[in-house]
C-alpha cells in the first residue's frame, strides 16, 4: 500500500472536506448536505456522487468536460460506482429529508482516483452527517456500516496492491474492491487487461485487497478520532 | 438457465445479424465492418459495441435517450462494458484497417440485457469477421478465443443463475460474469445490493456462473455450426 | 404493393406492439398508453410518435442519434408526420387524461419506412386503445377513423406503388400519401427530385396510392380482426 | 394573395440580400456564397437554407432556439424543404465549387413564412450567383428555372389563397405549393387539420395555388429586372 | 458619432419595437412583456436580454448559434452587460410580477453593436413599459433613469468615439461605456489590444464618451417624444 | 489587500502549478503546453484559459457544469477576461507553435477569484515557458510584461480594495482591474451596482487598484526568485 493520508477540513464551506491521497494522487472530497430528497423517491434521504479530474490532474492536459458538454463514460460509470458505494454504509430512511452530495475531484491523478475517492469520500460523508447530528438536523445515527477500496492487479505476473499509473497501465488484469468493516465485500470489479484471470489469482487478489482495505479502514478511523 | 435461443442472420443488411433471447429477454445484436481504425491507435482495427433499448422494451415506457440528447450513465457504462469483452476474443492487430461495431438493442427487457449482449455479440462478431475473411479482406483468423457472459446472484438467501427482472430487483446481491472457453474471467462485476457478501456467497456464486457460462458457450457453438 | 405483414403482440410490455413489414422493410410500432395529458393542453388527451432508425437497419451503418445527443431533422420530420397523422384517425377529447405514445423503430429498411410506421402504428394503437376500454380506463370509442400511409412515385418514367429503397433512391419524383377509410386526405406530400411533375403526373399518382391504400386498410382489418 | 413586396439589397454584406412581404409576414432572406461544397459530394456545388424566427416575430414572445441548444422540429422541417426547393432551380454541377447558404430570418410573422422564405430566397439566390457571375467565379448560369412558394388552404368552408396567421390557426386543411415557371411542381405538402380533404377540395387548391405562384413569379421578375 | 437613427413601432408585435442604426451598424430590438417573475425570487419584476447576430450581418458568414447548439461565449457576455445595464434604469420592486424581455437581434454589423442594442433597447424597453402602465397593469413609472451607451477607443494613436468595424478591428484599445443621464458611469469596459493604456488615455477616452452619452441620450429622448 | 500567497509547483505533473490564495479564496492554476496552435490562425502560438469552480467553492453547492452540459455565461466571461489578460503579457510569435492553456479551478472561494486567477495564472504560465525555454523548445523570451489583477468597489460609501464574499455581495459598485508592471492598464471592468458612479469614485478605485497591483506584482516576483 502507497502512502496513505487523509486531512479533514480541507475546504471551509463544505459540511464535510476531505484531501486523500493515495501516493501521488490527491483528491478532494466534499460531502454537501442538502434538505430535499431525490425527486423520485417518497420518503427517506439519499446519498449521491459526482467525481471530476481538473484537466491537468493527469501526464497530459484532458480536455475540461463542462467544455466539451459531457460528462465521460469513464466519469459517470466512476461516480456511480462511488455513490452506490456509500450508500452501502448508510441507513437512507434514518438519513431524514437530506441528501448528501460527494463531490471527488481528482487534483493530481497517479492511479486509484476511484478507490481514493470512496476512501476518502466516506470520511467527508461521515463529518458532514454528524454535522447535521450535532445541528439536530437528524436524529439517529444513518452511518450503520465502514467502507473502503482499493485497487489490485497483476503486475510483471505478480499480484499488487495498490497499483499506481504505471503499474496501472501495463498490468494484466485490474480489479477494484469496496469492502467494509466486516470484511465483506460491497463491490468486486475485475478486469482482464492482457489475459484472462485464472480463479486463483482471483483468490489471491482477494486475499490481497483485504488486507489492504483493512489498512484503509484503520486510517479512516485514526482520520474520524482526530478531529 | 432460462431458455436460450440464438438466431443468426436475424437482418438482412449487416455482416453479422442475431437476436438473442434469455427467456424472455431479446437483443438484437448487429455486427457492422467498417475499414477505418480508431483515429487515436496507429496500427490494427478496433472492436466497440453501442447499446441501446427501445423505449418500450420495459414495463413503462422509457424517454428515448436520442430525444433525451444523452446516453444515461447506465447505457454508458453496459456499451463500456461489452467492448471491452469482446475485445477479449480478438487480436485487434489481426483485423487489419478494420473496425467491428457491435450494436445491441434491446428489443424486450426482462433482466440480463447485458450478458445477452455480449453472449449474442460474440456470434455476431464471428459472423462478421468470418464474412471479411470470405472476402479476403482479412487474412488469418482474428478470433482467438470464444467467450460468454451471464448474471448470477443471491435471491431470497439461495444463488441463483440468470436473474429475470423480478429476481434482479429483489436480489441481494448481483454478479455479472464474462468468461472464456478455458473457463478463465474477463470480467466479474459483483454488486452488494442488500447486505456485503461474504466471501463464501461470491465462491458459490462463481461456481454456478461458470456452470451457465458451460451452457452458453454451447449454445454459441452450436449457433455457429449451424450456419 | 409488396407483400404487407402486421403482426400484433410482437413484444409483451407494450399496450399495443405490432410489428409491420411491407417487403423487406420492417418496422416494430408499440403503442403505450399513459395516464398524463400533455402539459399545454388543459382538457383532453394526446396521441405523439417518435421514430428511430437502429444503425445497421440499413446498408451502412448509421451513426446511433442517442450518441449524436441529437435527432436528425429528417428523424424529427417524419415523427411529426406519424404523430400528426395518427390523431386524425382519434377523437382526442374522448380519450380523457391519457396520453398514446407509438414508438416506431426501424428494426430493417429497405424503403416505406414511415408509411409501414404509420400503417403499423395505427393498429398499435388501437390494440392500446382497446386495451385501456376493456379496463374501463377510457369510455366510449375514441378512435373515429381508419388510417393507412403509402408511398408513390416515378420511376424509370412509369409510376410506382410502395417504393422500395432501389426504386426511391432513383425516382424522379416521389410522394407519401396518407388517407382514411372514406377515401379522403390526411396528408400529401410530394417533392420532385429529378424533375418538376405535372398536373397530369400528380393526379396519376394519386390514383395508385388510393388503391394501394385500400389493400393497406383491409390489412389493418384483418389483422385487428384476427386478435 | 395579399401585397407582396421584394426589396433586394435590404443588407450590405451579403451576395444576395432581400426582404420579402406577404402582406405582415416580414422574412430577411441573404444569400452567402462560399468557395466550398459539402463535406460528402466529390463535385459540383450545394445550396443550403437556414430558417430562424426571431424570438419577437410573433405575437407572444417564443424561445431563442440558440439560447434553448437546438433547432425546433418545425424548424428543421422548414429550412429542409427551403434547401430542397432552391436546388431544383439549380445546375449544381455548374455552380463549381460553391456552396450558396441561404439564411431566411423572420422578422415579423403572420402566416406563409415559409413561402414567402421561399420566394424571397429565390431573388437573393440570383443576386448571388449573379454576382459571381460577374465576377468570373463561375462560368455558364446554373440558374436552370424560376420557382415560387404559396399557401393554400379551406377556411371556413372556401379555399383561400395565401392565409395569414388568423385564416392559417383555423383552417380546415392547410397545403403548401412549391411551383416553377412552367407549372410543374417542386413541392406539394398537404395536411388536413379539421377535416381530411376530398379529392375535389385538392384540384380546387392546386387551381388556386397555381395562380397565385402566377402572381409570385411575375413579382420576382420584376425586381430581378428592377436592379 | 455616426449618424444615429431610433425608429420605434418597426415590427407589429411586441410592446415595444425599435430599430436602432448606429451608422451601418443596425440592430432590432424588441421588448415583451410577460406576466412573470424569474424563477429565483419572489416579489418584483425582471428585465433581461438577450443578443443574436443573423448569420450574414457581417462580411463573412458566421455560423448560426440555434444550429451549433449553443451561444456563444462573447454573446453570453454581451447579453449579460445588455440586461445589467437596463436593470440599472428601472425600478425592479415597482414591475410588479412582470418581466421585460429585449431581444436585440444584429440585422447589419458594422461596429458598436452592444452599445447600440443598449441606446435602443432602452427606448424598447421604456415603450413596453409605457404599453403596460396605460393598460394600468403597472402602477407608478417603474423607469427611473435614461441610459445609453457608446464604445471609444484609440486608433491610430488617437482618440475615436463610436468605432466602426475598422476602426475596431484595428484600435489599440477599446472602451465600451454605459452612462446614465446624471453623467454617471453604469458600465465600463476598457480592453487593451495593442499596447496597455495609460491614465492619461483613459481620461481622454472618459471625456469623448461622455460627449457621446450626450448625443444619444438627445436622440432617445427625441425617439421617445416623437411616438 | 488580504494575505497573498503564491505556491510554486503545488501539482506535479503540469509545466506551471501554481496555488495562488486572496485570503480564504484558494485557486489553482495550471499551465500546459502544447505542440498546436490554434486553428484559425496560421502563424504563432496562442495563451487560452479555462476557468472552474468546485461545486462545493462556494457556501451553497453550485451544480457541476459538466453535469449540466454547459459552462455559464458568468464561467466564459471569467475565462475570456484571464486568456485576453495573460495574453496582453506575451509576444505571441515568439511562442512558436506552441499553445499554453492556463487551468483555473477555484478550489475555495470568498470574492476576487477572477482576480487571483489571472494573477497565479501569470506565474503558471511563465514557469510553463521557462520549462519549455530550459528544454530550448522555445528560442527567446516570448514574456514581454508582467501583469497582475485585483477587485476594487465602494462598500457602505468607501472604496475597499481586494473584496472578500460578503464585501462584494453588497457593495455598490465593482470593478476588476488588470494592469501592468508600467502601472497602464489591461483590462478595466467596473460594474454599477446599487448606483451609478460618479468620474471621481472612479478616480478614486483606480488609485487604490494600482497600489493594490504593485503589492501583487510585489508577491509574483517573490514567488518566481524563489523557484
Amino acid at each position: 500500500m502507497r502512502a496513505v493520508s487523509i486531512v479533514r477540513g480541507f475546504t471551509k464551506h463544505a459540511e464535510g472536506s476531505v484531501l486523500v491521497s493515495f501516493g501521488d494522487t490527491r483528491v478532494l472530497c466534499t460531502a454537501s448536505l442538502e434538505e430535499r430528497g431525490p425527486a423520485w423517491k417518497k420518503d427517506g434521504g439519499w446519498v449521491t456522487a459526482e467525481y471530476g479530474m481538473l484537466p491537468r490532474a493527469t501526464h497530459t492536459r484532458g480536455r475540461r468536460e463542462a467544455a466539451q458538454g459531457k460528462q465521460s463514460g469513464r466519469t459517470q460509470e466512476i461516480q456511480r460506482l462511488i455513490g452506490r458505494s456509500l450508500r452501502a454504509a448508510v441507513d437512507l430512511s434514518a438519513l431524514g429529508n437530506f441528501t448528501v452530495t460527494i463531490d471527488c475531484d481528482v487534483l493530481q491523478a497517479d492511479g486509484g482516483t476511484r478507490t481514493a475517492a470512496i476512501t476518502g469520500g466516506y470520511v467527508a460523508m461521515v463529518d458532514a452527517i454528524n454535522a447535521a447530528r450535532a445541528r439536530k438536523l437528524i436524529k439517529g445515527n444513518p452511518i450503520h456500516g465502514q467502507i473502503a477500496a482499493v485497487s489490485v492487479g497483476i503486475h510483471a505476473g505478480r499480484p499488487v496492491l495498490d497499483l499506481d499509473y504505471i503499474e496501472d497501465s501495463n498490468c494484466e488484469c485490474d480489479m477494484n474492491l469496496v469492502m467494509n468493516e466486516a470484511g465483506h465485500f460491497i463491490e468486486v470489479q475485475g478486469t482482464a487487461e492482457g489475459h484472462a484471470f485464472r480463479r486463483e489469482e482471483l483468490n489471491e487478489l482477494l486475499d490481497i485487497g483485504a488486507k489492504g482495505i483493512g489498512e484503509l479502514l484503520e486510517a479512516q478511523r485514526k482520520a474520524l478520532a482526530g478531529g
